[in-house]
């Protein structure tokens, strides 16, 4: 592919990057996993959300975005009230799901376009998808810090399968 | 680009990744920045290294990766004691100028090689890239976590200039 004379290279093919994202739900997953039950939804430092919240919050995030990239419908349907981990695991599997369905519907030349997710959000469309990324791997982050507060080792940081 | 007759789609532009990154960098900077110097390489949360400490490690391995990407010689000389925020911020502002520098010198299909970073980590160059740039945000919601805990409202997650 090129502008003009000048090659672009391609960084990262398009199911790269859904095996990369895919390989970072899977270590978030087990640091919900990890995390215990009872402390989910209750457990902070320094007046933060409890990392069940923040979950909560990746769970709205990631299988809207990628629908609405589709689609181009934005919805974000989950309440954010206290679930059991249990619930949350399951919704967590049910998006993995529907990502990487979805994901193959995703246009080819969709990536470098510009929409304006859930109304408000406005961006070329790799941005996007990068966006939910890092702010899962942040919270995921402060997940850990919450872990090693509670004196418990979270899962390694590079363990991605 | 296509690989026989299916089109592969460029889901993000060499100079995209990297201006996300610096854009990383920046908000990475103002949380370095915002940290009291008296607790950069003291303060830490459930036995966890303080945030001096791995803002060091970041910086052994940001310009490095790029400078090895380039020039395939793997070094990280800089040692990992406790040093003033001010010499922190002026490590870390010689990286991104350097990262700017090396980064135009990657050869448009090295991302898509196989390299062993540093001698012990074999990886394809763009997912040895996104490491580096999802190591930073990992230890960085850390380091959100810890001003927290120390009473202070960190830099805006969103905020990227």
């Amino acid at each position: 592919m090129s502008i003009g004379s000048v090659p672009l290279a391609l960084v990262i093919p398009a199911p790269a990057l859904l095996e990369h994202w895919q390989g970072h739900r899977r270590l978030t997953r087990r640091v919900i996993d990890t995390f215990p039950e009872d402390q989910l939804f209750s457990f902070s430092v320094g007046s933060m959300r409890p990392f069940g919240a923040m979950v909560t919050e990746m769970i709205t995030m990631a299988e809207p975005m990628v629908r609405g990239i589709v689609t181009g419908e934005w919805k974000q349907s989950l309440t954010r009230e206290a679930r059991p981990k249990e619930e949350i695991l399951r919704l967590w599997d049910q998006s993995t799901e529907k990502i990487n369905t979805l994901w193959a519907q995703i246009p080819p030349d969709r990536f470098q376009q510009r929409m304006t997710a859930f109304g408000q959000y406005p961006g070329v469309v790799y941005d996007l998808l990068l966006y939910v990324i890092d702010n899962e791997i942040h919270h995921r982050g402060q997940g850990y810090v919450y872990l090693r507060a509670l004196g418990i080792e979270p899962p390694p940081f590079y363990e991605r399968q």
